[in-house]
């Protein structure tokens, strides 16, 4: 079937090509009734206004990339979610961009801006410890979200929100301490993580350390390399060799939910139960974290407010207002069943 | 800072524009030290070509839409990653759109069509009831994944990849059948639902009388409208009222593994016990129902074959090799710790 074109519409209603622009543009100055006859007409031939010009124009012009470590981490799927909704807003296209595991972040919005020229970009998840040359490499404003840094960059090189994992990782942990666990053992990222992972694995030392329980670096357990990090395949394997090891513990902090599910099956499956045998705490505030049996004590991540307030800052790059900012939210500690007091 | 230009590497490496983009382009006419040179130099300043502006042009005329209704469903993480890595190697652009559940997906693709010059469009998930009419406004190929079609449309109007949902949905409640359960509660979707949720139901219905089973309309229970659907929430707050109703029931067959898990914290919250007092199935196989506790009895949908041949199909119908297709896979019954036998 020949495409139907603006002309053959206007052929159709008896008026000018550019009163049926008009119509489709929902310019003022067209009679009411003109209008509402044009659109009739438009609907029921199928006609779709050629506007692809003009659209791709603007919306190569004006894209926000969002760059996603761990994409099948539930943890993000509500922050995708509010970061399209607030991109619209803004009357920018959303593109939506996975970067694998082993793939290098920046490489892969260096070779985006080429292709899409973008306004701004998103970092969502992910180890983050690339150095002050590569950061500068990009030409576009940029914002981490929820993505720790170490101390490698400079702070006036980037802008980044998140909860302060050190700080609310170390809550986490005082609040087991204070439970009377002191053979708390943790499932935590790869020893190379100088991110997220490390400053959670932080909080766990000084917590212990300031309840005066000695550092035992037998019940500190990596993530496994070939498995997705974060999942809760990742957590059941290194609690099922946990469990192999015979270390004693009493108290099992994994630094996400996902692992904390993930240990709770494989101490399950052991015949242990949670949280008679072992308290399991998590990180993150996943939904799952409510519905598992036990439900897990965790510290929840404000995602929403997180999502909002990266898209804020970016859009205060872009416009020149600010040259950079670092927003840190408060997490809340909410203690559930899969926890218990030895006091 | 200037933004540097192909002139200026070739100044800086004393050689001309040609060889430079030469180098750049991997073309085999440069001598290899040369080019050697120009990669240092270019990697040393930071120099990023500047094609834009073809990159722009293959990106816009090949590109492939996914439109994916419920992206917060687990469902869909490990599918969203198959259909990128299959797009991105036949060398297409791969583009995601949320579809909000009150959108309607076609008209959401005619306007990506104007905007993307799209070569093909998948659409994942949701309730697929649209009008022939409606179809043809679609000027590119597309394929209907994991989306069960009611009989509106003439098979050969449309494309799809799922799984026999009114077969496999059928086994399902033929199992719990021959565990003895005669009073088997359904969280199914809403009453206006005519695809997968319908299918499910009617493969409901249909092994119950295939056992001899009574139905009976107060043991069905249909999702909320205003909560998101197929979630663990729904799931949870309709089996609160399944059990406020005192209806009697054995077993409670949801169509998602999240309403299954919603439901078993309703059962649990309640003082129940799981399978003990009342068997739950679920729907889907997420990795979820291995590790809730109880683990979850569900049908597993076979979700990287499924969008694997989704993609297949798509570009069969890209190049013209076939006109329309329609592929079921068989799901796997697999019984878990949350169903019981009666007998």
């Amino acid at each position: 079937m020949e495409r139907i074109t603006i002309i053959d519409i206007a052929k159709m209603c008896g008026v000018g090509v550019t009163t049926v622009s008009r119509a489709i543009n929902n310019h003022p100055d067209i009679n009411e009734e003109t209008k509402m006859m044009i659109m009739r007409v438009i609907k029921e031939n199928h006609y779709i206004p050629n506007n692809s010009a003009r659209n791709l124009k603007r919306a190569a012009s004006k894209t926000i990339a969002v760059l996603i470590k761990g994409i099948t981490n539930p943890f993000f799927n509500h922050m995708i979610k509010v970061f399209e909704e607030e991109i619209k807003r803004k009357k920018y296209s959303f593109f939506l961009q996975r970067v694998d595991e082993n793939q290098d972040e920046i490489d892969v919005a260096i070779e985006l801006e080429k292709e899409k020229r973008l306004k701004g970009i998103v970092f969502l998840g992910g180890y983050f410890s690339h150095s002050k040359e590569k950061l500068t490499q990009l030409t576009v404003p940029f914002v981490l979200s929820t993505i720790g840094m170490s101390e490698v960059v400079e702070p006036n090189e980037y802008s980044s929100v998140s909860v302060d994992d050190f700080n609310e990782s170390y809550k986490l942990v005082d609040y087991l301490c204070s439970l009377g666990h002191t053979k708390i053992a943790t499932i935590t990222a790869n020893m190379e993580d100088v991110s997220i992972g490390k400053l959670r694995f932080e909080g766990y030392k000084k917590a212990l350390a300031d309840h005066g329980v000695d550092y035992n670096a037998d019940l500190v357990w990596h993530m496994k390399d070939d498995i997705e990090s974060y999942t809760m395949e990742n957590g059941y394997v290194v609690t099922k060799e946990l469990l192999a090891s015979k270390e004693e513990f009493t108290a099992l902090y994994a630094i996400s939910d996902s692992l904390a599910i993930g240990a709770c099956k494989a101490l399950l499956e052991a015949g242990k139960r949670v949280p008679e045998d072992y308290s399991v705490a998590g990180f993150d505030g996943l939904d799952i974290s409510f519905y598992y049996n036990p439900s897990i004590t965790t510290m929840k991540q404000p995602v929403g407010e997180i999502a909002e307030e990266t898209i804020k800052i970016l859009f205060d790059l872009i416009n020149k207002k600010i040259t950079h900012a670092h927003k840190t939210f408060p997490a809340e500690l909410i203690v559930r069943e899969s926890t218990r007091s030895l006091l």
